[in-house]
């Protein structure tokens, strides 16, 4: 199975969302603009970031409540947009605690606004002003999805339910990622911390939280399907985030978005520099030691990391641990449904995983 | 009436919902231990902070909720947690955007985590790290709020119609933080937008948000009441505003728990500064340009604006203008409730907001 039936429900799906995505947030933007242009502003660059990405967790959510039995569009759709402007707000975070000045190939919120903050004026410098707005912007959508979740047209269980999925992984991410910003050394970690705090930031809000969500919209309380779908979707998010830390050092650049040395400058201890970490050699560890975080790392030091990466072996192992995940995934999949659309679709999504270039 | 029922009633209710809200932060801060102590130490610092406080908004779900014929001392109480915990999360982020370093007498949290980042090797500077922890901290409070409500024990419409209070306000005071931290200049801004980002950032969400939320989780329906409850809450708000505009100014931070220049300090435009900038002499317009938000602003600076503002009328002006609030919200108590006990209260209550020292 190639990815191509996965990719293509991505899509598709994709095109029904964004015109729903955009007409939320233009009406978002024209209840914003009765209090002042200034949060509206915000809205709309917002809405430019949010309305690129994959589209991975929309998909997710639609694949769980169809295989739920669900059958209204406004509430697969609805659901999507959730996870969607969630994730999106989750990223206007992030690029806060990690200094990203670019998402999606645009220039972060916190970045467009510390440029605006330079030329009008503000509380605090501008960086701190940058930083307040994309703040306020995030504490809005967080409420904006809540919004749209109590008004999804399907009866109050499933939204209750749904909600309860929602508020679980959304608190363990920001657990997550408190662990994240405080370990940060590879030495103060051990490779268990680290695929802890990987699989609690990444893979289960990416997939797990989506999935879930969408099951519960539908109604689904089968407990033998919803541990199938747990366990499918971890094995997802695995393979999801290994490709992500592959790109994140070895992909292009025009196709991702996003430089592909940001991970080794900030520091982010993905699964290729654990591997290093624990296998290497003492030269190649020493080096790691010097360029991993750092921000002054040149081209010539970023290259030469990647070709340890693939001397090392921590190249190949990282690509064949992607490719044990999607095999662990498609074990599962016959107990989720029977369906044999969905199946097809669940076994080709995870392909996926490992093979997209963005 | 003096505003000594008013008092009691929140001390009261504040007594029974502090043991509470500590079982409740205690349960999150087990099941934060479940993925690492970290987290954990976020929500045990958070704890301090959150019992501390007056209990407004929480004393006003409760109102709203009896008011509404509400019998369930779990909704009451579990109604008013979210509120507090709600507020409480919003000031962690506000301390970061107005560079707040104590809370209700307590170092804030981006502070007390500036410290810790000073000891042990964590991302970026340890200011920034301070702030990124506090981020995490009020994302997950955000969501805390949701479970709880979404557990009350009451009908899913009762919980759904509290849900589209809560985002509806929520959303606004996002809206409105932003358009206070944009517009700091007296200069750039006339009266009636400076009582607008008074009123959405502090008066709603303080006043109106909760007494609705009780209300709607209470079952009140009848637009006539509901009516007369914003009219009350907003009239409420303004006269805790201004209160908190005086003792920010003129208060005994021996009582207040917060410095009495810090809002000179940070360039608050309150009303009392509103006031002098437009019927000032120019002398004293100069005195407020070079001291407003300045950080440097000495004691004498500080005494010597205080004395500018009785000079100038300003500080009776602001004290009448919150009493003629405390008269507007008695007049619609009659359109609210028929209890006599609830009607002592509202009308205690409101005379409290301008009693109160703290």
């Amino acid at each position: 199975m190639t990815g191509d039936a996965g990719k293509k429900y991505l899509l598709d799906y994709s095109e029904k969302l964004a015109p729903l995505l955009e007409s939320l947030l233009d009406q978002k933007i024209d209840e914003a603009l009765a209090i002042s242009k200034i949060p509206a502003e915000l809205l709309k660059r917002f809405k430019e970031i949010a309305l690129e990405g994959k589209r991975l967790r929309g998909g997710l959510v639609s694949l769980g409540y169809k295989i739920a039995g669900g059958k209204n569009p406004n509430v697969e759709i609805g659901g999507g947009l959730i996870m969607e402007l969630f994730h999106a707000a989750l990223l206007v975070h992030d690029d806060i605690m990690d200094h990203g000045d670019f998402r999606r190939g645009i220039r972060t919120i916190h970045k467009q606004f510390e440029v605006i903050g330079t030329s009008i004026k503000v509380r605090g410098d501008p960086a701190h002003y940058g930083e307040s707005m994309a703040g306020c912007l995030f504490d809005a959508i967080f409420f904006i999805t809540w919004e749209k979740l109590l008004s999804l047209p399907c009866n109050l269980e499933e939204i209750k339910a749904a909600g309860n999925v929602y508020t679980k992984y959304a608190i363990r991410v920001a657990w997550g990622q408190a662990l994240d910003v405080t370990t940060t050394s590879l030495d103060s970690l051990n490779g268990e911390d680290i695929l802890k705090i990987i699989s609690i930031k990444s893979g289960e809000y990416t997939t797990t939280l989506p999935f879930l969500f969408g099951a519960a919209l539908g109604g689904l309380k089968d407990k033998k399907i919803l541990k199938a779908i747990e366990e499918y979707s971890l094995a997802l998010g695995w393979a999801f985030q290994i490709q992500d830390d592959l790109l994140g050092m070895f992909g292009d650049e025009g196709k991702t978005g996003k430089p592909n040395d940001g991970d080794l400058k900030e520091g982010k201890n993905t699964l290729l520099m654990l591997r290093l970490h624990k296998h290497g050699t003492k030269d190649q560890i020493a080096f790691q030691k010097k360029i991993l975080g750092n921000p002054l790392a040149t081209a010539a030091d970023v290259l030469s990391m990647r070709k340890i990466l693939k001397a090392s072996g921590s190249y190949q192992y990282v690509v064949d641990l992607g490719w044990k995940y999607v095999a662990e995934g498609e074990k599962v999949i016959p107990l989720i449904t029977h369906n044999p659309q969905l199946k097809t679709v669940l076994s080709s999504l995870i392909t996926y995983m490992m093979e997209r270039v963005k």
